[in-house]
Protein backbone atom coordinates (compact mmCIF):
# COMPACT_ATOMS: atom_id res chain seq x y z
CA UNK A 1 0.00 0.00 0.00
CA UNK A 2 1.25 3.58 -1.10
CA UNK A 3 -0.66 5.44 1.82
CA UNK A 4 -0.82 3.79 5.44
CA UNK A 5 -4.50 3.47 7.09
CA UNK A 6 -4.84 6.94 8.98
CA UNK A 7 -6.53 4.95 12.42
CA UNK A 8 -8.15 2.22 13.66
CA UNK A 9 -11.69 3.22 12.49
CA UNK A 10 -13.55 0.81 15.06
CA UNK A 11 -13.85 -3.03 16.42
CA UNK A 12 -16.41 -5.16 15.41
CA UNK A 13 -17.79 -7.23 17.99
CA UNK A 14 -20.28 -9.50 17.92
CA UNK A 15 -23.14 -9.60 20.32
CA UNK A 16 -26.42 -11.82 20.45
CA UNK A 17 -28.22 -8.43 22.12
CA UNK A 18 -27.15 -4.93 21.64
CA UNK A 19 -29.55 -4.13 24.08
CA UNK A 20 -27.84 -6.27 26.80
CA UNK A 21 -24.24 -4.76 26.06
CA UNK A 22 -24.77 -1.28 25.91
CA UNK A 23 -25.19 -0.56 29.50
CA UNK A 24 -21.54 -2.01 30.37
CA UNK A 25 -20.23 0.50 27.66
CA UNK A 26 -22.65 3.91 28.34
CA UNK A 27 -23.10 3.40 32.03
CA UNK A 28 -19.65 1.55 33.18
CA UNK A 29 -17.25 2.66 30.69
CA UNK A 30 -18.90 6.13 30.43
CA UNK A 31 -18.16 5.81 26.57
CA UNK A 32 -21.20 7.59 24.19
CA UNK A 33 -23.73 5.54 22.19
CA UNK A 34 -23.33 7.31 18.81
CA UNK A 35 -26.62 5.88 17.52
CA UNK A 36 -27.73 2.77 15.72
CA UNK A 37 -28.73 1.13 12.56
CA UNK A 38 -30.18 -1.69 10.68
CA UNK A 39 -27.17 -2.84 7.57
CA UNK A 40 -29.68 -4.41 5.67
CA UNK A 41 -26.45 -6.15 3.29
CA UNK A 42 -25.18 -8.02 6.15
CA UNK A 43 -28.41 -8.51 8.00
CA UNK A 44 -27.57 -6.84 11.38
CA UNK A 45 -28.01 -4.13 13.58
CA UNK A 46 -25.27 -2.42 14.23
CA UNK A 47 -24.42 0.14 17.30
CA UNK A 48 -21.71 2.90 17.41
CA UNK A 49 -19.81 3.58 20.69
CA UNK A 50 -17.47 6.05 20.20
CA UNK A 51 -13.68 5.96 21.91
CA UNK A 52 -10.90 9.05 20.91
CA UNK A 53 -10.53 8.90 17.11
CA UNK A 54 -12.17 5.32 16.81
CA UNK A 55 -15.63 3.66 17.71
CA UNK A 56 -16.42 0.14 18.70
CA UNK A 57 -19.72 -1.39 16.55
CA UNK A 58 -21.81 -3.91 18.59
CA UNK A 59 -23.11 -6.32 15.88
CA UNK A 60 -26.02 -7.79 16.48
CA UNK A 61 -27.47 -10.40 13.55
CA UNK A 62 -31.15 -9.54 12.35
CA UNK A 63 -31.88 -13.24 11.78
CA UNK A 64 -29.91 -16.99 11.17
CA UNK A 65 -28.67 -16.45 7.98
CA UNK A 66 -26.89 -13.44 9.04
CA UNK A 67 -22.90 -13.61 8.79
CA UNK A 68 -23.01 -12.79 12.49
CA UNK A 69 -25.25 -15.32 13.40
CA UNK A 70 -22.76 -17.92 12.02
CA UNK A 71 -20.15 -16.38 14.05
CA UNK A 72 -21.98 -16.34 16.83
CA UNK A 73 -22.75 -20.04 16.21
CA UNK A 74 -19.43 -20.93 15.79
CA UNK A 75 -17.27 -19.24 18.14
CA UNK A 76 -19.73 -17.14 20.68
CA UNK A 77 -19.73 -13.58 21.46
CA UNK A 78 -16.62 -11.61 21.38
CA UNK A 79 -13.86 -9.94 19.19
CA UNK A 80 -15.28 -9.87 15.01
CA UNK A 81 -12.97 -7.66 13.53
CA UNK A 82 -10.85 -4.59 13.21
CA UNK A 83 -11.80 -1.77 10.41
CA UNK A 84 -8.82 0.48 9.66
CA UNK A 85 -9.66 3.91 8.51
CA UNK A 86 -7.91 3.99 5.22
CA UNK A 87 -8.61 7.01 2.00
CA UNK A 88 -9.01 5.94 -1.88
CA UNK A 89 -10.00 2.55 -0.64
CA UNK A 90 -10.20 1.25 -4.41
CA UNK A 91 -6.59 1.80 -4.65
CA UNK A 92 -5.83 0.63 -1.25
CA UNK A 93 -7.66 -2.87 -2.16
CA UNK A 94 -6.01 -3.15 -5.32
CA UNK A 95 -2.37 -2.78 -4.26
CA UNK A 96 -2.74 -4.76 -0.93
CA UNK A 97 -4.19 -7.49 -3.30
CA UNK A 98 -0.87 -7.20 -5.83
CA UNK A 99 0.82 -7.61 -2.44
CA UNK A 100 -0.40 -11.24 -2.48
CA UNK A 101 -2.93 -10.37 0.26
CA UNK A 102 -6.39 -12.17 -0.61
CA UNK A 103 -9.32 -10.36 -0.01
CA UNK A 104 -12.59 -11.39 0.99
CA UNK A 105 -14.56 -8.47 -1.38
CA UNK A 106 -12.44 -8.03 -4.16
CA UNK A 107 -14.52 -4.76 -4.18
CA UNK A 108 -15.49 -2.35 -1.44
CA UNK A 109 -18.91 -2.58 -0.59
CA UNK A 110 -21.35 -0.09 1.30
CA UNK A 111 -21.01 -0.94 5.05
CA UNK A 112 -22.51 0.54 7.98
CA UNK A 113 -22.95 4.82 8.13
CA UNK A 114 -22.71 4.52 4.32
CA UNK A 115 -18.98 3.81 4.33
CA UNK A 116 -16.88 2.03 1.73
CA UNK A 117 -15.84 -1.18 3.13
CA UNK A 118 -14.14 -4.61 2.44
CA UNK A 119 -12.63 -7.31 4.07
CA UNK A 120 -9.33 -9.31 4.17
CA UNK A 121 -9.01 -12.67 4.29
CA UNK A 122 -7.69 -13.59 7.93
CA UNK A 123 -5.76 -16.15 6.26
CA UNK A 124 -3.21 -13.72 4.40
CA UNK A 125 -3.00 -11.86 7.66
CA UNK A 126 -2.70 -13.75 11.17
CA UNK A 127 -6.00 -14.72 11.36
CA UNK A 128 -7.33 -11.45 12.15
CA UNK A 129 -10.25 -10.38 10.15
CA UNK A 130 -9.32 -6.78 8.79
CA UNK A 131 -11.62 -4.46 6.99
CA UNK A 132 -10.27 -1.57 5.13
CA UNK A 133 -13.26 0.96 5.68
CA UNK A 134 -13.60 4.99 3.92
CA UNK A 135 -15.55 7.27 5.01
CA UNK A 136 -16.60 10.13 2.95
CA UNK A 137 -17.21 12.76 5.17
CA UNK B 1 -16.34 4.99 36.17
CA UNK B 2 -16.16 8.98 36.41
CA UNK B 3 -13.89 9.60 33.66
CA UNK B 4 -14.04 7.81 30.07
CA UNK B 5 -11.37 6.30 28.39
CA UNK B 6 -9.78 8.55 26.02
CA UNK B 7 -9.01 5.77 23.27
CA UNK B 8 -8.50 2.86 21.89
CA UNK B 9 -4.41 2.38 23.36
CA UNK B 10 -3.68 -0.81 21.63
CA UNK B 11 -5.38 -3.96 19.91
CA UNK B 12 -3.67 -7.09 21.50
CA UNK B 13 -2.58 -9.77 18.55
CA UNK B 14 -1.45 -13.20 20.00
CA UNK B 15 0.88 -14.75 17.28
CA UNK B 16 3.30 -17.20 17.42
CA UNK B 17 6.02 -15.53 15.51
CA UNK B 18 6.34 -11.35 15.95
CA UNK B 19 9.14 -11.80 12.90
CA UNK B 20 6.49 -13.69 10.57
CA UNK B 21 4.21 -10.65 11.03
CA UNK B 22 5.61 -7.63 10.97
CA UNK B 23 6.42 -7.70 7.16
CA UNK B 24 2.22 -7.29 6.83
CA UNK B 25 1.94 -4.36 8.78
CA UNK B 26 5.30 -2.59 7.58
CA UNK B 27 5.31 -4.10 3.90
CA UNK B 28 1.87 -4.57 3.19
CA UNK B 29 -0.23 -1.67 4.94
CA UNK B 30 3.38 0.73 5.55
CA UNK B 31 2.14 1.02 9.53
CA UNK B 32 5.52 2.01 11.40
CA UNK B 33 7.01 -0.66 13.53
CA UNK B 34 7.81 1.51 16.90
CA UNK B 35 9.75 -0.69 19.00
CA UNK B 36 10.05 -4.68 20.02
CA UNK B 37 10.14 -5.50 24.07
CA UNK B 38 9.91 -8.53 26.55
CA UNK B 39 7.50 -8.59 29.49
CA UNK B 40 9.21 -10.34 31.48
CA UNK B 41 6.18 -10.54 33.97
CA UNK B 42 3.93 -11.96 31.12
CA UNK B 43 6.74 -13.95 29.43
CA UNK B 44 5.98 -12.77 26.51
CA UNK B 45 7.95 -10.42 23.45
CA UNK B 46 5.67 -7.70 22.20
CA UNK B 47 6.01 -5.61 19.11
CA UNK B 48 4.07 -2.13 19.09
CA UNK B 49 2.53 -0.87 15.53
CA UNK B 50 1.71 2.21 15.54
CA UNK B 51 -1.64 3.87 13.98
CA UNK B 52 -2.94 6.78 14.65
CA UNK B 53 -3.39 7.82 18.52
CA UNK B 54 -3.46 3.91 18.65
CA UNK B 55 -1.41 0.68 18.26
CA UNK B 56 -1.26 -2.92 17.21
CA UNK B 57 0.50 -5.30 19.89
CA UNK B 58 1.83 -8.01 18.40
CA UNK B 59 2.49 -10.53 21.19
CA UNK B 60 4.55 -13.65 21.17
CA UNK B 61 4.98 -16.26 23.99
CA UNK B 62 8.77 -16.78 25.45
CA UNK B 63 8.02 -20.08 26.30
CA UNK B 64 5.20 -22.24 26.96
CA UNK B 65 4.77 -21.32 30.58
CA UNK B 66 3.66 -17.90 28.61
CA UNK B 67 -0.48 -16.94 29.34
CA UNK B 68 -0.62 -16.38 25.19
CA UNK B 69 1.89 -19.73 24.40
CA UNK B 70 -1.79 -20.95 26.44
CA UNK B 71 -3.89 -18.82 24.54
CA UNK B 72 -2.40 -19.95 21.12
CA UNK B 73 -2.68 -23.65 22.15
CA UNK B 74 -6.15 -22.98 23.01
CA UNK B 75 -7.68 -20.67 20.36
CA UNK B 76 -4.66 -20.37 17.78
CA UNK B 77 -3.61 -16.68 16.19
CA UNK B 78 -5.84 -13.77 16.24
CA UNK B 79 -7.31 -10.56 18.34
CA UNK B 80 -6.35 -11.77 22.05
CA UNK B 81 -7.47 -8.25 24.32
CA UNK B 82 -8.42 -4.13 23.51
CA UNK B 83 -6.64 -1.53 25.52
CA UNK B 84 -8.39 1.04 26.55
CA UNK B 85 -6.22 4.37 27.42
CA UNK B 86 -7.44 5.72 31.28
CA UNK B 87 -6.35 8.01 33.48
CA UNK B 88 -5.83 7.78 36.95
CA UNK B 89 -6.01 3.83 36.66
CA UNK B 90 -6.15 2.67 40.06
CA UNK B 91 -9.81 4.90 40.38
CA UNK B 92 -10.96 3.53 37.38
CA UNK B 93 -10.14 -0.07 38.47
CA UNK B 94 -12.21 0.01 41.75
CA UNK B 95 -15.39 2.22 40.13
CA UNK B 96 -15.84 -0.61 37.58
CA UNK B 97 -15.43 -3.19 40.19
CA UNK B 98 -17.93 -1.02 42.02
CA UNK B 99 -20.23 -1.33 39.33
CA UNK B 100 -20.40 -4.88 39.34
CA UNK B 101 -17.32 -5.55 36.47
CA UNK B 102 -15.08 -8.72 37.54
CA UNK B 103 -11.65 -8.04 37.39
CA UNK B 104 -8.22 -10.21 36.81
CA UNK B 105 -6.26 -7.90 38.24
CA UNK B 106 -7.38 -6.47 41.31
CA UNK B 107 -4.85 -4.05 41.63
CA UNK B 108 -2.56 -3.02 38.57
CA UNK B 109 0.65 -4.18 37.34
CA UNK B 110 3.67 -3.14 35.46
CA UNK B 111 2.82 -3.77 31.62
CA UNK B 112 4.91 -3.14 28.24
CA UNK B 113 6.73 0.48 27.86
CA UNK B 114 6.45 0.66 31.69
CA UNK B 115 2.75 1.16 31.26
CA UNK B 116 0.15 0.41 34.28
CA UNK B 117 -2.23 -2.06 33.44
CA UNK B 118 -5.01 -3.94 34.51
CA UNK B 119 -7.27 -7.01 33.04
CA UNK B 120 -10.96 -7.06 33.21
CA UNK B 121 -12.84 -10.37 33.34
CA UNK B 122 -14.39 -11.42 29.59
CA UNK B 123 -17.28 -13.15 31.79
CA UNK B 124 -18.12 -9.44 32.69
CA UNK B 125 -18.03 -7.44 29.68
CA UNK B 126 -19.35 -9.65 26.41
CA UNK B 127 -16.46 -12.22 26.02
CA UNK B 128 -14.00 -9.08 25.16
CA UNK B 129 -10.83 -9.12 26.78
CA UNK B 130 -10.67 -5.05 28.07
CA UNK B 131 -7.23 -4.09 29.40
CA UNK B 132 -7.21 -0.60 31.29
CA UNK B 133 -4.00 1.01 30.38
CA UNK B 134 -2.49 4.28 31.85
CA UNK B 135 0.88 5.19 30.77
CA UNK B 136 2.52 8.28 32.24
CA UNK B 137 4.31 10.39 29.72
Amino acid sequence: MKEAPKKIDHIGIAVKSIEEHVPFYENVLKLPLLRTEEVASQKVKVAFIGIGESKIELLEPLDESSPIAKFLEKKGEGIHHVALGVTDIESRLKEIQKDGIQAIDERPKKGAGGADVAFLHPKSTGRVLFELCEKKE
